[in-house]
């Protein structure tokens, strides 16, 4: 068992770069055990973010990207056929609640709804994670967390958590970081200059004031990153900027040029 | 099958701070083991109270929370495969029909239609749970009830219980509990003074009259009892108040400045 | 394989009151083993008729309730894996086929389509059961009837029980039973005394004409008698009313009151 | 294998009362093995006229009422698993095309459409069945013939067999008889005289002239068998009409007042 | 492996009356192994002329009658379970892909899109057919080839081949034949004189106007056959084609009059 | 396993027509892993420079032809029913992830959503697989690299990747080749003259045109690659130029005549 846990611990430090006082309220709903919902965009730092948080608790770290065909039997376990009959398997969820792991479902309202209510017992005073189709209860590990994420932008109408979720977690808010922490995080990862750091953000922050006039979303630390490490590696800026900024994001021809034209202003 | 059924025995007097005369008529409708479904808002204490009410008439009790993908086969059990060839598997139900528990059914208007139908003959005057897989008719063990829980605010048009269901059971109503009684419990559960749980509960009154005007629920007893536990580690009021209140519940920027105002007139 | 169809016998007499005419014509119909269709509103005494005729006619009753995640398997019968390999396990239609019992489909318009056609072959000269996956075709026994429940205030355009399936059976209407009469059951069943029960139908009757006018159904026999055990049991009859007849079925507030109303009229 | 196919021997001539020329244009169909399809309302006699003309040319019969759950491995077989690993088992259709059974499939348009297309090569010049889990090609017997029934009155745009099926089909229309068969139909089957068979008739011709006029279908000559065979166990005949002819088809007030005033001219 | 592929050639030259150049211009393609697709309403010779070309190639040819519920499994393989364990079980595709056999996929259209996408490494420069569930990539053989129907009219907006899928084939066109030809290929395949066939085809060929005028499609080369085939029979030259060109097509009372009025002025 | 990974091996270079810098940018992107999406029209190349950039890099590539029924499992794996259990068997993105293969999704956004989720730790900085069912967390190997192709046309509101999934990729933009570019392409696949490959080309630009004017994708380089083969089979230019240009695409009579008057242009 310790060999399945241990390829869940984080070794390094990861690099997070603090924006207020996120790790100091992470640290104190941790002393209480309180579940967490970390809210915000796509690639802002939410998963980095619980990676550091682990890493810093000294816990293993076990994250399930969420998806609306995954069944709740992907998060507990299910029985496998063996040569001596069936053998109980336990899924990220029953592995993490035995073994005092912290456990980041990422994008959870992505999930199927049994998906979700499977989490509620684990939840509340109980902390218990019930393996129905087993006939056992697994009291929850005293390390044992439960966090998950979720973007603000994305819900519509049909896909939501139930408030009876919601109301099970404590929730910290992230965005992407102010100007010059961004340009620290983005040189630090990718090796360029404070100052092409810079102009990546200048271009971002750009794109970000598009977002819901034409664009479904702004560029992410994530995208800057992915610049920066082309250009790092010698690409033409205005090249590594339109593969990895203005493409993924936008086919529409209008879009394209707004964002161009930042690219053009920069480099 | 004492061992499994054991698990489900609750050793400790759960904290349940009664309301009105919830307990005696919930007695008196165990004394001719009338099915019950307590109704009331998520976070409310329905669960407690099922489990205090468990505690004092010492039965155990098996709770399962119910979901749209939850079949009958995962309420009353299956065959699986072993060495000698297949082996019947009791589901939560017919461990609790069987062994003589209480089974607590929660959100039961989540499940699908199956789940709800199969508890039919367990709240008629047979009292008999067919295993129509197995071939095998449980008569229900004399200490067995049914309860299950329904939220009323929840329902849609699509997702009800039918009728010939609704009418097999006793009801309870339940709710947040009055402003003293309210606070007696956040402080019992938290360590707060009375004081500053009465400054939570003022801040839950505010945002439980936005209910239907911009929020789908009000702050729920649970939250509070969150929002108390990290003010007893010492965390700062507002940010734990923020992180517990406000932000798990809403993303509207109005709502949240409603609900932000509301806990600065207090801390 | 007695053993199997011995706990489907019934063994004490069931409490049946007649109301007109029915015990006669269905003991005609199973003269000549007409499948028979009981038709009435939940709650009305149709479930408790069939027991009363499968005693009164000396023969094993197994009953389906009938849900729409039920697949013909569930009636039929399906392999199961062994040690030898696959074993057939008779559903409980085919354990009826071949037993002689009386196969009661409760709510059967709930059943998915392939589980009402799987019945056709039984209900015309032929009366066998093909078990398809066996290559298998049941002589139904000559004591085999099938009787299934349809409640007509339920059906909507989109669950209908097909005409070619209607035709297959012979019907008989139910209804709450006149108040004297009904009267007679609820005091016999709550050991209640007859002017309690009077005035439990007189609530009942005033509930039953708001159908249709925000009720969905009206308050059934089995309701009644819920409250009557209640107050059997020495609790407050107004508390038992609402507890019973009252919560179960709205949550509308007007409904609510003019419910409550009728209940402080008699108590 | 002579066992199986045994069980589908029409050991004695079946009643079936001519009504034109169906007889000798089936014999001529089938003497090319031209595949046929019946059509006509629900309990016309269509599968009476099956039954006859598989005893008539001697010939076995499987018939399987078809529905939308029913799959094309519910026709043509499957793998089941044995002591030595999967074994074949051939599906109905399997069976009748290597031992030269007539197959009828009744109400097909209720069937899945991999239900419908599987008959496609057994219904052209190749006359085989490819079994592809199997990687088997069954060359059908010589005396294999497949017969489907439809009921024109039902399809819905929804629901219809595609033309590329049609079209492998010659048709035969069917009805229900005229008075004087009919009459003779009713009297043969129940034992009732003439005279109150021709009652019953003359009932059911009013109501089948509302057949699209409140009514869905019309009452069928299989329900006036049944009302006939009530009354020949001396049951009133205006109760066994209304439990025979007018409750199983309509709860609509007016309908039944409709039909109750015409049996009451009658009887 | 060869006694599997072998059932799957054509001994007999199938009789094929060819219309334009329809065969060189498949044996063109054949020469370069394109992806063939065969266009036309149902009924008009696709399928005769696939089976001649393959005869007149000498390739095995291995026919799948395409639909809605056929998934990929059905036409790649799937592992079933064995006394040793699973064993890999090739389905169609793969088998003529090993063996240098013509596929054809009739009806191509009515499958779900994973059979459709399935081919689409196989038409393309690589012709390899990946088994991702075994690990295997199979080669075709030099002989395969790929050849799929495709009816136009019956394509709707919710069911239409992919453009990344019709892109692959080459096409040809097929309709019924001038009228002497299809007198030639009815009086040939029936054994009924070139008159009464000439008289059948004009009788369709009415019929053929009547197409998307209150008919779906108009009657086919096939149907002729099947009325011819009754008539040599000896059947009554009008029942038969009443039998095979009218009931089978239509249910309304105003095409049937137009129908049989066309056949009277011949017969 | 080096038998597994050795058949995605490319043992000859294949052709391709670099169009812009496609190819020294693609080369920045695999050095720093960096996941890749090919934006463009069916059929215009996009597979043939993941394959010649596979070569080129000298990398094993798996392609996936993406489809909406394939499901996470058909990604990762699963686990098969062998004589000593249950046995995993790594599906393509898990045998890419372990032998440093490229792997490539064509049409990843046909796929169901489970199918792009599980993409996503394989994206970012972890570059893990998780195999849940197994609970193994595959390391990817140093060489592995993911590419998907996108088709910017066909996206509709119902089916587009998610932003949090684009955002993972670089994206490199495709299109038809120039004039000169195709016709050099077309002369060099099929053998055909430039003066024939320029007038194939010259047929498509008219076809592009009509883009969204009644055709859903103009003709596409490998339509034409077919028109020239069947023409360096001495097939007539025209007869091939119909079989594979026009017939394939549309149905509609006037969108045939227009393609077939630009044929005839140039023929």
């Amino acid at each position: 068992m310790n060999d399945i846990i241990n390829q869940y611990r984080i070794e390094k430090q990861p690099y997070y770069r603090n924006v207020a006082d996120e790790i100091e309220l992470y640290e104190a709903a941790y002393s209480v055990r309180m579940p967490m919902m970390l809210k915000g965009p796509t690639g802002c730092g939410k998963t980095r973010f619980v990676e550091y948080m682990a890493w810093k608790l000294n816990k293993p770290l076990i994250t399930v990207a969420c998806n609306e065909d995954m069944t709740a039997s992907d998060l507990v376990g299910r029985f496998l056929l063996d040569a001596n009959g069936t053998r109980w398997q336990d899924g990220p969820l029953a592995i993490a609640a035995r073994n005092g792991a912290i456990c980041y479902l990422d994008e959870v309202v992505e999930a199927r709804q049994d998906t979700t209510v499977v989490i509620h017992p684990l939840t509340d005073n109980r902390r218990v994670l019930p393996l129905e189709k087993k006939g056992e209860l697994i009291q929850a590990h005293p390390d044992f967390q439960l966090v998950i994420s979720y973007n603000p932008g994305y819900q519509s109408l049909m896909k939501d958590l139930k408030q009876s979720t919601k109301q099970r977690f404590g929730a910290l808010d992230f965005n992407y970081p102010a100007h010059d922490i961004e340009t620290e995080i983005v040189a630090h990862e990718t090796g360029v200059t404070a100052e092409v750091a810079g102009k990546l953000i200048s271009i971002a922050e750009r794109a970000r004031n598009l977002k819901g006039h034409g664009l479904d979303e702004g560029i992410s630390t994530r995208m800057l990153i992915y610049a920066g490490s082309l250009i790092a590696k010698n690409v033409n800026p205005k090249a590594a900027c339109h593969m990895t900024l203005v493409r993924p994001i936008t086919d529409d021809p209008d879009m394209r040029d707004a964002l161009d034209a930042a690219v053009s202003t920069y480099f």
